[in-house]
């Protein structure tokens, strides 16, 4: 039978597609991770692609049910609907991949002509003799500035103390890594210069290896943030570490420790040394930061939330244990306030238009939730303690996204339908799913719009006077525990969601600007990636806009860090936002306490002074 | 009686003299170490003194035989002769005191206008609220920048990682000591600023305590250099710390463990706190600086014995594990050559006038000697293998400058008249003790020029075959073994004082000058304070000039230490003196073997290309 190339990307994989064979079922064969809800019957409108190149069968009516012509003509399909009719090229948006897969796009490139902080040169030294018996920093540093016209003055200490056995090794020739007026490293000649990105939250870590000569990502990994077993989040690490000076240096170097090995792991990757990563830059939200840089931390936690500092600093990567290039920086973006990161800086950094005309809300949600308003360049930012409910603490199936976690359902006909991450048997329910849940719920009518649980729906319980409604039955776990979500879940549903909904309203009132002036809402994020939009306003987490307006940009913290590693104009740029953001606390806005009782109700509606206008 | 007031400066002491007794008999009663090798007889000259203020007795004929007309109107006289008539100021020079009290006087005050590089200010900080919750260190930064006029950018990171609760329990009201753009400590306000200047020799280190505000001393102190039980000599700590990494780093904490100590030792006696020493300078050879610093020393071992780095470090004194003020740095001053260390620069910064029309020598005696030859602004600098006999190594009887050791020596009539070290019972002879035993000798005959020993000398005896003459008999010692200069000693010496009068006549030589020319030599470093000048001519040590061309200035090398620790101007003077030195190795002269020959010689004479002219 006739088979057809098919491209997938971003993800750059590609495999052969016989024609009678769908591209999603092509997909799952080669281990593309594309969601499907309903199993390809093409009614849950989950699996959606963009054919680029080549051309596939006509649309079926589930496609013209979904897509718009113009959608349709752009290439948009349901791959369960699709079958090639020649060699392909697809784009997989992230909101149709499954967890995993989302994770690699985000190692994608970013575009910024590299023009990093640290700069190779090759240095060729003439021999000291009785007759020039020149020092060897001072020869150095005189033949580099010879040969490059460059105005160093000084060489990193452990460069330094490495220097005269170095040089006669090399044969009085060898690469001088230069950061402004200083020789931070040295090597051989030729060698490579890379360096490490760094998003550390307070759950999850991403580093990414970066060339600093092209920009190219080297390799990307994530790994659990090992202070996690000293408090899951920021606020019990904070109370750890101020229990004594000794646990928040432990915390420190847990941390350093674990950066230590994933530098370890990504040069594996990419068939390179420690030694060779010359630059570092890290983001992280504010307690992140300081618990990295051994700041102290307990003004973090009380009013007035005040960060030790703001501005971005440059400390010696020796100086914290970091196990890079000798005399190599670590740059950590510069802070918001107490409870807004250089993270989010760095959302901002990678996503904030601030020429564009069109008012754009950049949306950071995690347990604490970050909120920026950008318009005609100003940024007015807020923090909402949206709290862990959508990381799947205090949910009683809640679970992290992992394998066997219902990261995607819909209801349709009281037919619940869902995916788990990986296809595993479900086991609990993660961050998506949980807010699937809570819309499908609230569409389907067995919640009301205050969340009240409908006693009368033939999936809904009492347990222990508690309502539950299943998800997956006793039955359909083969005699174990059902999955649920309780009427107590739904109640910390709504307070995370109140939470955000309120940050971004109070930002739009402290500007007098009405939701529907929203030109584009950034949703950056491991969580806010794998969330259903649709399903997000429908619960009235977000406000009711059209859909394209919403982008779902990943690890968008992760690109910042990535962006300032590689360019220095980027790191000013960090620092330009971060001076012209006002910080609002939204605890003294006189409006909160009203908006935010009204942003806890589900449905579709405007918010307008703590006064709620359905839209349905 | 009647009596009157002596004060004895620059000791500082003063007490009262009846007008029967001598200003001699009254300084040795009040514990002021006026030398006196005859017991006060007028016939050793030793106890010169100047009288500042005040009416004493008439000269008698010893004085008169020791004065010229104009040096008596300048109140030059015996202290053993004269008698106070009324209330007198007395001027005691280096030469005329004993060891302990010129160690003393060379604690006094420099003369600069302090123009320190750490600055303090008193920083009034608003307190954070919830409208104003800036972070701490950009608060601060702000605040400071405001209210000085300054362009501070930042924080000193182990001050940052205290900041936080600093500034809350001082109130929001501090003192910042600034370093160019930098905020290096914080304090309480007010607070004093102190600074450390330290003299890191082989073998004896001095410390400095300095008021940077006044560029007064506060506190001084001279202590034993602890790396000497890993090597007495420079060579033999860099076979040490050769053998391992591990072994430089022994080396390098003992002597950070010594400074830390000095440094509260110093303060303890200024009644201050570590934490107030917000800028330390320190010189030294290029070993000890090399060792203290934690560089590499191998390569200064080997042809072409090149130090690691020349140009001055800063570097952070608590990465060194030094234990001051948070973030205050360590300043080397600029090493000249692989044996031409800070300590030298220093000396000249202390004593080089390279505004002066007329040439100059300044040496620094020691097991390394270096010399300068400053002429028209211009130095050419060497440094001569003089090796450790001065400092009564390879010496039969010799031992260091400590209580009981002959430190004047005079033989008069075959009668030798010494004096000891706090007076104490004579149990060996210190440098300069042997270099006045050497001159003595010479001039009483029992040495020829080509330095043999006269067999028929009623002291000269024969011990297992080799020569020696007897300091002191078994008899003088009550039965103890007798203290003896050999013939091998002689050898040793003549080696010692060819090596430093062939420094200096080969850089009289490259330069194109004769010794005569020289308008002023300047004796630094502690040996070369001690020595009898006329006893140094004597031997052809240093060449024949009238002595009031010589200048024994103390330990110059802890004098520009201070100097640079006062004033950034004196620094910015250091690297230029340096810049501007031209180095000569003494092995690649091809005159340096004909002339080192010729200066092993005894008596006074002029050297002129690998020819001895005599003069008596």
């Amino acid at each position: 039978m006739k088979t057809h190339k098919i491209n997938f990307e971003p993800l750059g994989l590609s495999g052969r597609c016989r024609t009678n064979e769908s591209l999603l079922a092509c997909a799952h064969r080669f281990g593309v991770g594309i969601i499907s809800l309903c199993g390809g019957k093409g009614n849950c409108h989950s699996c959606q692609v963009q054919v680029l190149t080549g051309t596939v069968s006509e649309p079926t009516p589930h496609e013209l049910e979904v897509f718009s012509s113009q959608q349709l003509k752009e290439g948009w399909r349901l791959a369960c609907q699709t079958y090639p009719a020649s060699d392909c090229t697809l784009s997989l948006p992230p909101n149709s991949l499954t967890t995993l897969q989302r994770v690699q796009v985000e190692g994608q490139e970013v575009a910024v002509s590299p023009e990093p902080t640290v700069t190779a040169y090759q240095v060729k030294l003439s021999t000291p003799s009785l007759a020039d018996p020149q020092a060897d920093a001072d020869r150095l540093l005189e033949s580099l500035n010879r040969q490059h016209r460059l105005r160093c003055n000084h060489i990193d200490f452990s460069a330094l103390r490495k220097l005269p056995p170095q040089l006669r090794s090399w044969n009085w020739q060898c690469r001088a890594s230069v950061r402004a007026d200083e020789v931070i490293t040295l090597g051989p000649w030729p060698s490579r210069q890379l360096g490490l990105a760094i998003d550390l939250g307070t759950s999850k870590i991403s580093g990414y290896l970066i060339d600093l000569g092209s920009g190219q990502t080297l390799a990307a990994k994530g790994i659990t943030n090992p202070q996690a077993s000293y408090g899951a989040d920021i606020i019990s690490r904070i109370s750890y570490a101020m229990k004594s000076p000794g646990k928040g240096a432990r915390l420190q170097k847990v941390v350093v420790e674990a950066l230590n090995q994933l530098a370890i792991d990504l040069c594996a990757e990419a068939s390179a040394e420690v030694e060779e990563i010359v630059d570092t830059v890290a983001v992280g939200n504010t307690a992140m930061h300081h618990l990295l840089a051994g700041l102290p931390v307990g003004q973090l936690a009380l009013a007035p939330f005040v960060p030790a500092v703001s501005r971005a600093l440059n400390i010696k990567a020796g100086n914290l244990g970091l196990h890079i290039a000798p005399g190599a920086y670590l740059h950590l973006l510069p802070n918001i306030a107490g409870f807004v990161g250089a993270d989010h800086t760095a959302v901002l950094l990678a996503t904030a238009d601030t020429e564009s005309k069109g008012m754009m809300i950049a949306i950071d949600i995690g347990t604490n939730t970050e909120v920026s308003l950008i318009d005609s360049g100003k940024i007015v930012t807020t923090s909402c303690a949206s709290g862990p409910a959508f990381e799947g603490w205090h949910i009683k199936d809640g679970m992290p996204a992992a394998s066997g976690a219902i990261e995607r359902l819909r209801i349709v006909n009281d037919n619940i339908q869902y995916q788990t991450i990986d296809g595993k048997p479900a086991i609990g329910i993660c961050g998506s799913g949980i807010l699937d849940a809570m819309a499908q719920l609230y569409l389907a009518g067995v919640l009301d719009k205050g969340g009240r649980m409908a006693r009368n729906h033939p999936r809904v319980r009492s347990e222990n006077k508690h309502l539950e409604f299943v998800l997956v039955s006793e039955e359909e776990r083969d005699g174990r525990r059902a999955i649920v979500i309780t009427q107590q879940d739904v109640r910390e549903l709504q307070l995370a969601k109140a939470a955000i909904r309120t940050g971004i309203q109070v930002l739009l009132e402290t500007q007098g600007h009405r939701e529907e002036k929203i030109q584009k809402v950034i949703i950056a994020g491991a969580f806010g990636t794998y969330i259903d939009v649709a399903n997000a306003i429908a619960i009235g987490m977000l406000p009711s806009l059209p859909l394209d307006r919403f982008q779902q940009v990943g690890n968008a913290a992760g690109t910042g860090a990535r962006l300032a590693l590689i360019s220095l104009s980027k790191r000013g740029e960090a620092q330009k936002i971060v001076s012209g953001v006002r910080y609002i606390e939204l605890a003294s806005v006189p409006s909160f306490n009203k908006t935010f009782i009204q942003a806890s109700y589900l449905g579709r509606y405007r918010l307008r002074q703590g006064k709620r206008e359905e839209i349905d």
